[in-house]
């Protein structure tokens, strides 16, 4: 893995959490994007060569509200940056990590994606993430 | 803030999750190192510009044993280094955030740190983080 391309962090409101991380991090958010597929909206933060990104339910069925009802706001994946995704799954497979989807899904900010189950990561929700190729 | 100098992760043994980890970011743990004052030893892994950095109990009234005790094993906190860490905490709790420690207290891996309250931040525990200077 490269980096932490970002952490993800569940928040209830967007329009309360914006202008809080733009004061926390000292930086203004520079994109928000819906991820239709996962049923969230995202806001995005550069900090170095990372990003933090706030994810807000678009719908009550999404998993940033369920994740809410359950822990309360707070962080809720790390993304790992990779240069070649199908590789890396292989390999995390191999090693015993079990990976939710089988194959990488688009992701928000032009990305493709795949996530590690928490209970082969120590609790923790994995993203493995890649920058998609221009056609 | 310049950069997530690294992300925090309580674990129930370090000696689990050392190897865990290393197979998941793929990396050796480059250091061990006991903080007495938090009463916590760490374990450190690279990624990118930023670090992993897991957290084991180092005896059972730790803040780390009553997090995992009251969440379980997972995130517990993100690490922003930044330049100057008196501005850095005069600006933030002028902006209304809480600080845990008023003054910035030694840190692992030769910082000097503040944490922001959790419920002033989102429900984050946020840590400034600064190296220390050689006298």
């Amino acid at each position: 893995m490269l980096k932490v391309e970002h952490i993800g962090i569940a928040v209830k409101s967007l329009s309360t959490s914006i202008p809080l991380f733009e004061k926390l991090l000292n930086t203004p958010c520079y994109k928000t994007e819906e991820v239709a597929s996962e049923g969230v909206t995202t806001a995005f933060f550069r900090q170095g060569e990372s990003k933090i990104e706030l994810l807000e339910a678009a719908r009550d069925d999404s998993p940033i509200a369920r994740f809410i009802e359950k822990k309360g706001e707070g962080m809720h994946h790390i993304a790992f940056e990779v240069t070649d995704i199908y590789a890396e799954m292989e390999r995390l497979q191999r090693e015993g990590f079990v990976l939710i989807n089988p194959e990488p899904k688009p992701g928000a900010d032009n990305k493709l994606v795949c996530f590690l189950h928490p209970q082969s990561t120590n609790g923790i929700l994995i993203e493995l993430t890649q920058e998609r190729q221009p056609l």
